[in-house]
C-alpha cells in the first residue's frame, strides 16, 4: 500500500499510537501543535514544520525573502497555539548546488526580520546540498506557564477565531491564476505604468508586482489584490496574548477552518456548531473571489494556511476575537443564514493526497 | 555567485556572523555540535541534523530500517559531542506518494530501536509529501550539568578518537563498487549458496546480503565486510562517559578526522600533531582497501561519517581511548613512521562541492 492510499491523518495517528508517552517528564507527546516538556516550575515548547518545494511553495512567485520569513511565522503559529512564547530557532536547509549566494542572503534577510518581529534568536541548524527540489525545516523551542492544549474543549464553551479566513488561498489561487500569464509593461496604459513603477519601489523584497500588469489592467485594484498576497505569502502568526488566560482549546488553521476544528473536537471528544454568517470574511476576500468566480465561504470553511488561532472559552467570559460557533456533545454542523444543519467533516488539505 | 562556488564552511561562517549571540541566556549559539541553553541549574542542549536522498543515502542500498536508525544515531552523536545525555527527538520528514506503507513501517523500526538503544523518547514531528527525493530531519534535545565545546584545547592537551577510523567511508565504497554489479546466485558454488542463504535469514532488516554472492566469489569475506558496511549503514553514536570528566574539547567526526580537527583547533585557537602510525585502522579496513587497491589510511584521514568522537584531554590524565597526538601552539601536522612532518588542512566533505 502507498502512502497516497493512507493519508497523513491516518499515518500520524498510527506513528502516534507506536509512541505513546514514554516518559513522564514529557506532558504532551506527538499530536498537538508542540510537544510539552515539563523543565522545572515552567513548560518547554517544542515544534518543527518544514516547507518543501513544489507542495508549500512555488519559486516562480515566491521569493526568498518571503520564504525565509513564512518559515519562521509557520513554527511561531505552532507555539502561539499551546499558548506560549516562542524562543530559539534551529533551520534546517537543503538546496542546490546552483542555487544563488543572493537567494540564501534573502531567505536570511526574511528570517533575521521575523525573529526580530517574533522576539527569537537563532541557535543552530543544519545545511546540506540537494540533488532536487529545496527543503526547509525549522525547529522552534518557546515557553508557558500553562500550556493549552487542543483537548480542553468544553460543552458550550464558545469558538473563536483571530481574524478573517481564506485570504491565504485566495493570495494563492491569485498568484497561480496570474503569474502564468504575465502582460508585458507595455500594453498598459500611461497611468497603470505610473501606478506599476511605485509598486515596484515600495516591494524591493518581494516579488507580488509581478503581478501588476495584468492585474490592474482586468480591474483588481491592488488594493485589493495586496493584502491576499501578503497574507499567503508573508503571514504574521497571531499572539494570543489577548484571550489566552481565558482559552479551554487552541490550535492553529493551517490546513483549512473545518479540519483543524475537527482535530480540535477529536481531541476535545466533544462536536461544534459554527455559523456560516458569523465566518470572518474580508472584504478583499469577497472582492477577489467574485473576480475568480469562486465562494468566498468555501476558501474560509476550507482553504488553508490562513494560520490564524481556533480557540474555544467560556461562554461567560469576554473574549477579544471573533466568535463563530458553540462547542457541542457531539454533532458537528454549519448553520447556514437561514437556520438550516449541515453536517460538516475534516475538509481541508492532506499530505499524502487523500483529499482537498 | 552559486553556492558551489562558497562551500559549506564559509557560507556557514557568514550566517553565523549575522546572528551572533542575541540572548543572555544562549550559552553557545550557531558553530559547535549543538546549542546551549541556560535552564534553571542545568543546560538544554539542542541539534538538529539532516539526511537527502541522493546526498547522504541512496535508497538502492540502504534498507529503510537503517535510515531511521542512522537518522537518529547521527543526531545523538552530536549531543555525546557536548558532552551531554541525548533524551527528546522531532523527526521531519518529506517522502513522495509513491513510497510504500511497509517503508514507513520499516523506518520506523529503525527509529524505535536506536531511541531504545540511546534511552530518547520521541516527541513530535512533521510530515510532508514531497515532488522529488526523500529528506529526512531530526531535532534531538538533550541535558548536561557541563557542556564540552569544540574551542576548549589547550597547548599540551592530548588528542584522542573514541576508534578505528575510515571503516564507515571503505563500507560505503564496496556499496557503490559491489552493488551495480550483482552476480547471480545461480553462478555460485554450493558451499556458497549455503552461506548466502544464511547471511540472508540472519539479516532480515536488511539489504546487506544483496552482497554476498559477488563478495563471497572474489574473496573478501562476509566477516571483513559486514563491520564496514554496519558501520556505515547502521552506526551507533558513541556515549563520552567514560572520559568526559576529562575532556576539555569535543567534536564528533561526521565529515573526516582532518575536516574535523581543523574545526577544533580552529575553535580553541591552537595547532595540532597527530601521528600516521597512531591513526587507529581496523583489520577489516586493511583488507577491503587492499581488495579496493586503496589507501586505508587516506580513508582514515579523510573519509567522513565515523562518528567517532574526536576529544582533547590533560596529558596527565588517564583517559580511555586512543591517543593519537597532541595539540600545538599552531602547527598543524601529521608525523609519519620515519619522523616526517607534513602540513594538514581542512580535508574532506564539504556540502556545495568545493572539494573533497
Amino acid at each position: 500500500m502507498r502512502l497516497s492510499q493512507i493519508g497523513e491523518l491516518s499515518l500520524l495517528e498510527q506513528i502516534r499510537k507506536r509512541f505513546e508517552k514514554q516518559s513522564r517528564t514529557i506532558i504532551v507527546g506527538i499530536g498537538d501543535d508542540a510537544a510539552v516538556l515539563k523543565q522545572g516550575d515552567t513548560n518547554l515548547l517544542v515544534t518543527t514544520d518544514m516547507m518543501v518545494e513544489g507542495i508549500h511553495f512555488d519559486l516562480s512567485f515566491t521569493t526568498p525573502f518571503q520564504l525565509g520569513f513564512k518559515l519562521v511565522s509557520v513554527n511561531v503559529s505552532d507555539i502561539y497555539a499551546m499558548g506560549g512564547k516562542p524562543s530559539y530557532l534551529l533551520l534546517s536547509l537543503a538546496m542546490n548546488n546552483y542555487t544563488e549566494k543572493s537567494f540564501i542572503d534573502k531567505f536570511f534577510d526574511g528570517v533575521q526580520r521575523a525573529i526580530k518581529l517574533y522576539g527569537i534568536s537563532l541557535i543552530g541548524g543544519d545545511l546540506s546540498s540537494s540533488k532536487s527540489l529545496m527543503s526547509l525545516s525549522a525547529t522552534l523551542i518557546g515557553y508557558t506557564k500553562r500550556h493549552i492544549q487542543r483537548s480542553g474543549a468544553r460543552v458550550g464553551d464558545k469558538i473563536y477565531v483571530t481574524g478573517p479566513l481564506g485570504d491565504s488561498a485566495c493570495g494563492l489561487m491569485l498568484l497561480k491564476e496570474k503569474i502564468k500569464k504575465p502582460v508585458p509593461f507595455e500594453n498598459l496604459n500611461a497611468m497603470q505604468r505610473a501606478r506599476c513603477k511605485e509598486l515596484r519601489a515600495k516591494n524591493k523584497n518581494s516579488l507580488l508586482f509581478a503581478l501588476c500588469p495584468k492585474l490592474l489592467k482586468e480591474g483588481l485594484p491592488w488594493k485589493v489584490v495586496e493584502p491576499l498576497l501578503r497574507r499567503h505569502l508573508i503571514p504574521e502568526a497571531r499572539d494570543p496574548k489577548e484571550f489566552v488566560r481565558y482559552a479551554t482549546a487552541i490550535i492553529d488553521i493551517s490546513d483549512g477552518l473545518l479540519i483543524d476544528l475537527s482535530r480540535l473536537c477529536d481531541e476535545s471528544k466533544v462536536g461544534a456548531r459554527i455559523y456560516i454568517e458569523k465566518i470572518p470574511v474580508s472584504y478583499e476576500l469577497k472582492k477577489a473571489a467574485s473576480y475568480l468566480g469562486i465562494s468566498p465561504i468555501k476558501l474560509a470553511l476550507s482553504g488553508g494556511e490562513d494560520y490564524e488561532l481556533l480557540f474555544t472559552a467560556p461562554a461567560n467570559k469576554k473574549v477579544k476575537a471573533l466568535h463563530i460557533g458553540e462547542i457541542t456533545e457531539s454533532e458537528r454542523v454549519i448553520i447556514d443564514s437561514s437556520g438550516r444543519k449541515k453536517a460538516f467533516s475534516a475538509e481541508g488539505y492532506q499530505h499524502f493526497g487523500i483529499q482537498r
